[in-house]
């Protein structure tokens, strides 16, 4: 089954928003056996959602469309799909009765009857259940074509396609097993690499997919492979990993089976029953962030300090002013300061710090734009390695997040 | 001038990554008076390639394409590229250089033929220097549409687009102004405000679009407009804001010039010398981690403690342990005091706190899940106020941050 998204609204194109959704969408349909073909984002004109839908029924067998389904006059996305299906909008008095039990319940605003006509829906359409807002999802069809509309808010789309869209998708059956795994490598280029694998590569059969993909100091191996047996698929794609294993181990730091180290460092914390604590600088918070992102995360997340500012490291943190003085608040001894302390301050089993200078300009210390120190406390102590990270903002700050996860990993799989 | 992008690769497809440059694409697109089309993302397939290629000729005058210009045989889009434009690879000695002197200053691996194949470029293409990276950009022209090849690594992207695109489509002259506003509401929902604007709203000249933004809490009214003349594209709009602000003045808490909250937060800031620190348990260092990640954020940021477990609470921010056990954890004498104890502690102008239930299982309180205290504290004091944000987990969070910026925009405003 392939599947096309279409995106309507003017935000992701001026640039106003970012589109997640579109992501979330690509990875749940992977999990149930369906390809994304293409992702289209497009302006709410009646004109180009028309093509845009002509093209999607085209060239795939599902279609899920999110955004313009709100109760104001600017959103045209409902009598667009009325004008493509040839139909009519009907009041539905089950989403009626549910659109005025939110307002009862949660709405301190009167009903009006815009929020009413968000009941009128497609005669054609099924209707599914919208746990979190007012406006349905609609599912109609064409054509052996499917068509989802939904709500563009993430978390509606998410309700939606968790309780409605998914698992009518499973029970339609026959979907082919969609399997990826994601070595992750560190420490070499994208080139060496190709180099070091090239003979393993040409032979990889041709069910077997292989895809580079680089990211701040690090380069992603990912094995992808598609097949109606699912023990099959799975055991000719570990095959190639274990010859992969074999001939680049030492370089690689850790696998992520789709998903993001962050949860692969979360998940080992969560099974070696350890707790971990942050003490961000140049991060400004971005390690803490991933991990409290992850709904459980109290389980193995005792807190963080963020100090910024020089004397908050000696305020919040307790380190000496004079270790600080005597090495720059750049250094290896304050990020093994930092670590150590916030270990001891949040009494967690690791905790993890960082200092440097992201850039543009100097900071509080001399080193130079680029210059991060990462250090690491645990039961046996606390120690800090020096990274020179280049001098854009953005990457600085993104490899230094990305070593510290990586370090965090490999400190975590030997406990 | 109207823009398609086009990602290649099937990194977003499947949902390994969000497509964050398309969004910075549409912004710095819109800044200079191009208007993006459509934003399509597809798989390196050669045959999908050349049609995206063919479409977006027909129906714009600029293609941006990004992505699969790596070093590795899985990348197609250079020789795709060489297919549309009938043209054939060549080498080109100043981007070969370029590659050479990266490797012996930067890389320790050696160079390899496949580093050096980069320096391959099709015939006809101009060639944008990568000031981050050893693939070039690429910048073709067929039957009046340009068509631009970059990276997708997001700062190499960044870096061409700044220096090597936005500088020669601004050269081509005679490109519109493209002028948004948005007012940021909050309190009331989208079919209410839209009941108290409608005759404004009806009576808007046909120049002038505005769409509802709905987002957790709150309710973004944007108005766009584009024209050729700058001043008068803005005093019609600046008119309509007028209007607006005279009908529905009581409900804006702000307005954000195609920014977001937080860089208003961060002028605000600026402009009043003020610095600030966070104390954030719910919100897990989100509010920091946004001013952080705007250049310049130290001069107004002093840090932040992620207090997740109670007892950090206590040994962190010296939050009494007899205030959290008569009061609760999520109780608005505990935000308060979190944020007093955090100006103190950081010696910032002005602290703010959260403490809340995220859900999705209660955690150290017994708040129900959607729960959530804010504190604020300044030089006159501190104080909380309790909102209730629903059951879900993501909303929850982002409601929070949401509400946090706009009562720390609030109380800027005033100073």
């Amino acid at each position: 089954m392939k599947a096309t998204i279409i995106t309507i609204g003017d935000e992701i194109l001026i640039g106003q928003i970012v589109d997640t959704n579109s992501a979330w969408m690509g990875q749940q349909l992977n999990n149930v056996g369906v390809s994304v073909y293409e992702i289209i984002t497009i302006n709410d004109d009646r004109v180009h959602i028309l093509s845009a839908f002509a093209k999607a029924e085209q060239q795939s067998d599902l279609v899920l469309i999110t955004g313009g389904l709100g109760p104001t006059k600017d959103d045209v996305t409902k009598s667009t799909i009325c004008e493509y299906f040839d139909d009519e909008l009907v009041l539905n008095q089950t989403v009626l009765e549910h659109i005025e039990n939110i307002f009862s319940k949660y709405v301190k605003d009167a009903i009006l009857p815009a929020n009413r006509d968000q009941a009128l829906v497609p005669s054609k359409a099924r209707i599914l259940h919208n746990d979190y807002g007012t406006a349905p999802g609609l599912w109609m069809e064409k054509n052996d074509t499917i068509f989802v509309s939904m709500p563009g808010v993430p978390f509606e789309m998410k309700g939606i396609m968790t309780s409605g869209v998914l698992p009518e998708i499973i029970k339609k059956g026959n979907l082919p097993f969609i399997h990826h795994r994601t070595m992750i490598t560190a420490g070499v280029g994208e080139s060496t690499i190709a180099k070091r694998i090239e003979a393993w590569e040409n032979a990889l059969p041709e069910t077997i997919k292989l895809a580079y993909l680089p990211s701040s100091g690090m380069v992603r191996l990912r094995l992808s492979s598609i097949g109606m047996d699912r023990v099959e698929v799975e055991t000719s794609v570990a095959a190639q990993v274990k010859a992969l294993y074999d001939l680049i181990g030492d370089i690689i730091v850790g696998e992520s089976n789709g998903e993001s180290l962050v949860h692969t460092v979360f998940n080992l914390l969560k099974e070696k029953r350890k707790t971990i604590a942050t003490a961000e600088s140049c991060t400004g918070g971005k390690i803490a962030n991933l991990i409290t992102e992850i709904p459980g995360a109290s389980t193995v997340f005792k807190g963080s300090t963020i100090t910024y500012a020089t004397q908050s490291k000696i305020d919040i943190l307790g380190i000496e002013g004079k270790l600080i003085d005597e090495n720059s608040v750049v250094s290896a001894e304050v990020a093994t300061a930092m670590a150590a302390q916030a270990r001891v301050k949040f009494k967690s089993d690791i905790a993890i710090a960082t200092t440097g200078n992201a850039g543009p300009s100097k900071g509080d210390s001399d080193a130079e734009v680029g210059t991060v120190y990462i250090g690491i406390a645990d039961e046996n102590g606390a120690e800090a390695c020096k990274f020179l990270m280049g001098n854009n903002r953005e990457r600085v700050v993104q490899k230094t997040v990305n070593k510290s996860l990586e370090l965090l990993q490999k400190i975590l799989i030997k406990k």
